[in-house]
């Protein structure tokens, strides 16, 4: 038997004794490798004169041992949002403790589509995660046909073969608004994130629609654009007309700007004015008065989407993931209505 | 002439008449290539039966087209430090313009020299960003050990040879500090970032410096973590004993919780406490009083760093980057000091 030129993978692992997985998951120091197993591969490696080279690596096993995101957003949005950084901070967790890179990229919208198709022919990711779902979202599709794993940041609301980390913001803006009515507030205005956005609609929809269950109009609604500027905008909208009693936000960045305008026209909080964040940013707890809000949990909801990943990658079948739902967190910013003068 | 098996990038230049270069800069949808050219280019690697895969690009010309970000901290800062996501933002920003991919590898501190020698082994990424620098830094040596081309924030403070992007927070905190001096006062404290991050001892050691230039005594300084939490903490600590007239907080997240533990305590800002924020974050124009504070720019800082290695990595001789000093933003949350009583 002529030994070849180049040694393979399957060399190394035939002369240590393991399997191809084996070897590929020793040389990448993850877990379930046993020391003593780790290191007669790393023998057999040098006694063959086998270079573990990342491409060599991915040639032979076809792992680029990192994930991908990539965002049709403006890079800009990465820093306005609360909602990324917390997110990328838990799927790093995830593949830091796994040794797993993220590759970030971020195009033009009408680049979105090549972008995962260069990403999947540069076999430079394993598996993307899907954010930022639109209504019958075209890449499900897409990924499908590269064959690509992937997570989804919610259902999609058509078909998908794709595990998703099931984020659900209505329970938690209907808790907020539920929580008014029962204050006895009778105006509960709106200030939204923007239509385009999934969560900026699926936010307004469950505002409108706890009203509507209560036999209440939902019709005071300013859309805003969840930067603190856009939200002191729709504020002083808000409270020059037909003024409401309580405000539920879309998020706790436009909130806390708006508390101040109503500071500043003189409008107490919560005496006269009740409103309510989303998000339960680090700030919401030290706002004077401290802002009632929804605690959501992106960080988790990042680990999860990874750990989703990484387990469909490896082959596994991956169910949806439960995450614990968007929870009402009351703090000073809501009171009881004052009856009306 | 015998027909090589597989065809190279080099047959495919020759075949469309371009240097290699023009060949790899063509097929990642760089500016800079006239749209015949590129589709001369396309064609001849459809005729060759060349694919231009993203491994076998970096195999022939040692490219990765992707940039990469090691992080030796915990992977929840990405979150709670409004620089990342503002710096990522602006890197992405610059990236994104030039097809390339942003790797982002966060590792415990104990493997972050295993983090590059990995990235570099691997051929993963072209070159690297170098944050959150530390004293007598060893990775520049490290990096130039491993050929990787490198930007640093912030120039190090021993010897280089990579370009750096020139941020100093010093500027900016001694500015604040004088607008609090010329305003009367001579009690300021601060409530500092954790010493072992190198911008919260660099803020610190502006403050105590500018203070010490006026013969006023720098006593009263708490170190906190750049938290809400933390900021409030460190505010409550501050004004129970020896109260200042002002603070200066090394960012705005604790500036706006010290606001709200003032509030909540009854001293009025500014009328009997003067305070000071850093970053000039959304919120800070926005709360009640609006805050002065010293307004940076880690998005340009991206951006320029991004610039900075892209050009390196193209082979260009790359000077340090100027970036625009920080300033301070006056707005409505110091005033002159009272005389004391």
């Amino acid at each position: 038997m002529t030994r070849p030129e180049r040694p393979t993978i399957n060399d190394v692992a035939r002369r240590a004794g393991v399997s191809k997985g084996t070897v590929s998951f020793a040389l990448n120091g993850r877990p379930g490798v046993a020391e003593e197993t780790r290191q007669r591969i790393l023998d057999a490696a040098r006694d063959l004169g086998w270079t573990p080279s990342h491409q060599a690596r991915a040639l032979s096993v076809s792992r680029a041992f990192a994930v991908g995101l990539v965002l049709a957003r403006e890079p800009e949005l990465l820093g306005a949002d609360p909602f990324f950084p917390a997110f990328i901070a838990g799927v790093e967790r995830t593949l830091s403790d796994r040794g797993q890179a993220l590759v970030l990229q971020v195009v033009p919208e009408a680049e979105e589509e090549a972008g995962y198709r260069r990403l999947a022919a540069d076999k430079r990711v394993d598996g993307v995660f899907l954010l930022d779902l639109r209504v019958a979202d075209p890449r499900i599709a897409l990924l499908e046909e590269l064959g690509l794993p992937a997570v989804t940041i919610a259902r999609p609301d058509g078909p998908s073969g794709f595990p998703a980390v099931l984020v659900d913001d209505r329970p938690g803006i209907a808790a907020a608004v539920r929580h008014l009515i029962e204050l006895g507030h009778r105006r509960i205005a709106h200030v939204a994130g923007p239509a385009q956005f999934r969560h900026g609609q699926v936010r307004r929809e469950a505002w409108a629609q706890t009203l509507a269950e209560a036999g209440l109009p939902a019709t005071a609604c300013v859309e805003a654009d969840f930067s603190a500027a856009g939200g002191a905008r729709a504020t002083r909208q808000l409270l020059e007309n037909d003024r409401p009693t309580a405000i539920v936000y879309a998020n706790d960045l436009m909130a806390i700007a708006g508390l101040s305008v109503a500071q500043e026209l003189g409008i107490v909080v919560p005496g006269q004015l009740s409103i309510t964040g989303f998000d339960n940013t680090d700030l919401a707890a030290y706002v004077s008065p401290p802002l009632t809000t929804v605690r959501t949990d992106p960080y988790l909801w990042g680990r999860a989407a990874a750990d989703a990943l990484l387990q469909s990658i490896e082959g596994g079948t991956v169910d949806d993931v439960p995450v614990p739902p968007a929870q009402l967190v009351v703090r000073a910013s809501t009171a009881p209505s004052l009856p009306s003068v």
